[in-house]
């Protein structure tokens, strides 16, 4: 069938918010990728709205191969990522985010955005340079890894016993996976 | 200096409406790219809101090196871009947006936004696939150039008299130069 | 079938005058692009004739990704592109090439040739930087798309009454599509 | 200066076993890039010797814009990496690996190398596909940040109590900066 | 000072005959790269014009980071490359173009192009997919560096004896350098 | 199949010494590339064990989109390559590397590994900048290209008589293809 404006549409209900209570972590990232959009086909970019439950957060994550730009519609968002290692490295840039702030988490970071109001949520529209941006969430390639990633590699690089890892992906498995 | 949080954040209060009252085709776009925020650099990527006016409109153009995905915050808006020269070629791929839909428009290519409505506002947040994205509009490149190109060769591409790309000339010099 | 030198030749004629009689701006373009030499793929290079009759031009147009490198092998040819908006955008840069001149048009940018003599043709070799250029020719996408940009959208963006983007509309679609 | 032979050379020992003592994860990185070998400028590729101790491990990390290939010249390594988050994601590739085996960890995903072994050393030479690969330690990014990321943000992330991240942190920073 | 349109304009004489007497080859190579038109920056495109002398030769070379697309303008070349290394490889695609023919020389391979005509010269067109491509000609870089790669190194890799070497490049020396 | 960590590993026996005596130059490299490793696909990058025999030789080659970055495992190499044709070019940068060092051969230059000790083999690991790096050996290209490339073509490029250039594609050949 031919190529049609309905390609590169997508009646993606941007404006009306998304349930954050069945999230461990009280977020919900609706991604418009080229799954969602064809036409979106070799154009490098997508486009997210991401909803916060109030003290809700998009965890530490990374994209392996976008940028992230983000700006807060609603709310308060506190945000950061954290630098590279270098003599100087593993610095955290963050900030408060108010409603109308723009930031950007460069490419391959690990970042994180945190909302810290206890009653109130918010939302941000984010735009990400690949037109199908992974993401790598931390604690679930860490600890919830399937199979699990033994202690012994856990144990030495947390700098904790073995026993500690070992609670700490009961917990994480029990969490998230039941 | 060193690098810090500041150099990845603008608080650009992209949640503020902003003037179209002064164009004169009925638009504003507030962009953030790698001059507001230098973070942005080597980064490739930028985000826009853009306002439009009751019956106002982001007029033809191109990006002659991003591609745009849009989506509507409020209002309506009537968007198209043309397709390129080919033995089927010069298509209008047009859809009327609701707020919440998602729109492409693929790099290089000649598209508009217009809102349909007479007596509402609309806004969009756009994000562009370069840190340093550039606009052409095609009025101006065609009618508004400094200097002027000449008759003869406007007369023939577009196919009428002389005296008409007179006439188109000096009202379009009229309505945006003084 | 294997590929041979075959796959890297056409005998494309390129140094036989094209008939320019035919076009309605007096001008002919004859591209060897990947579809014709199957061996460029993914090479992002192709070459292109264009002659032109006296008084005619290659309107203005735009290669969505793609710059051009162009030498004048026979007549005059005057030529340009305009620059992108800024506070002092939108400049023309043009020049009269003699035989043996090179002009560049860079990507994305809206650009034309025009043979100023009125009884001699012209003659120039172009190459592109991609495989496959797209061309997007101005008058056509603006007034000549199918189905046409609605009056609404082109009389704002041009500043001019309904009816005479009626009228320019009706006159481009006589001119091009009988 | 002029460039020569020598911007392309370094006599980088890379034969010789490194110091593991001093590392608190056993492991020490040797790494050639466009800082140590100026004439890589541009030229996208960088080389690295890494020495594990008995038991020690390159722990988890990641390569924000690079992939990188290793061999292993003595030795086992048992080594993995995790893939991106998706319906069926967070999947470990794991393999232990003996002399001359070779493997691969693409762009941006967390992995890591571990020496099973009590007695004896492993070595491994990798190459990246970047002049100057970053690395991104993954437990250095969350608990060992300067300055630390707040317990709100980590407590819900690994998703425990809050007095657990303190502890968590103060051991990292203890074992770490110290 | 401003740009302007002389940055993208060169009065290179293209269309005049270049002297072939000088060469020892018997061609003269005529490029209009980024030096000579500072508005080709980042653009990835150049041009040139060669001339040969009756029986003259561009001779084998490479260009190590562009593809060549090729038209003749005047007279007759036997032309051709060898693909790479394979099971199949070492294959020689080669073709006899006469005027207005297209021959592409794909980035990095080893060609040449040969006038075959014992009284006539010969002239081509020729753009390169880089604003800057350097070449590298076979036989400089063979017997001809400075200072000369050592007997031992040519003579097995030409699998001659190491007298037969000496007398090649004190020829070629002779011939080049004096 | 579901994609898995052999896809991303390789047995490749590194570590093991390779026969060099079938090898008329008197080496044999084992390229690990996306052939023998599908999960290199798209990721730029590839590893190879060189063996050398005494006074054998990695002789003249290039890569036509590749840079590779090389260490000594065993023994001495003497090894070198030439810049592009300037003013000042086709300079020979060579070096003599020892165990445990590095060397930089950029992109589609001219290069070659030599082992000048007559009595002890040497080994080198790579790393090339593509996934499927191919190669081009200049004696293959220039005396061994099926079919030959004329005697024309050759004599004047490398500045000898017609029987020199038979004689030595005679000799290559013999040596080679029986």
């Amino acid at each position: 069938m031919a190529v049609n404006a309905y390609d590169f549409f997508k009646a993606a209900n941007l404006d009306k918010p998304r349930d954050t209570m069945k999230s461990k972590v009280g977020s919900n990232v609706t991604l418009i990728n080229v799954m969602q959009l064809p036409g979106l086909n070799t154009l490098g970019i997508s486009l997210a709205r991401i909803d916060y439950a109030p003290l809700g957060q998009n965890p530490q994550h990374t994209h392996p191969r976008a940028t992230e730009i983000l700006t807060v519609l609603e709310g308060t968002l506190y945000v950061g990522f954290v630098t590279s290692n270098t003599d100087n490295g593993n610095k955290l840039f963050a900030k408060v985010l108010n409603k109308g702030d723009v930031f950007v988490f460069p490419q391959g970071l690990i970042h994180f955005q945190f909302n810290p109001i206890h009653d109130k949520p918010a939302v941000a529209i984010a735009a990400l340079s690949r037109q199908n941006p992974r993401a790598i969430t931390i604690a679930n390639a860490v600890f919830g890894s399937k199979p699990p990633i033994s202690y012994d590699v856990l144990a030495k690089a947390f700098q904790v016993q073995k026993g500690t890892i070992d609670w700490l992906q009961a917990q994480f498995w029990e969490n998230n996976h039941y």
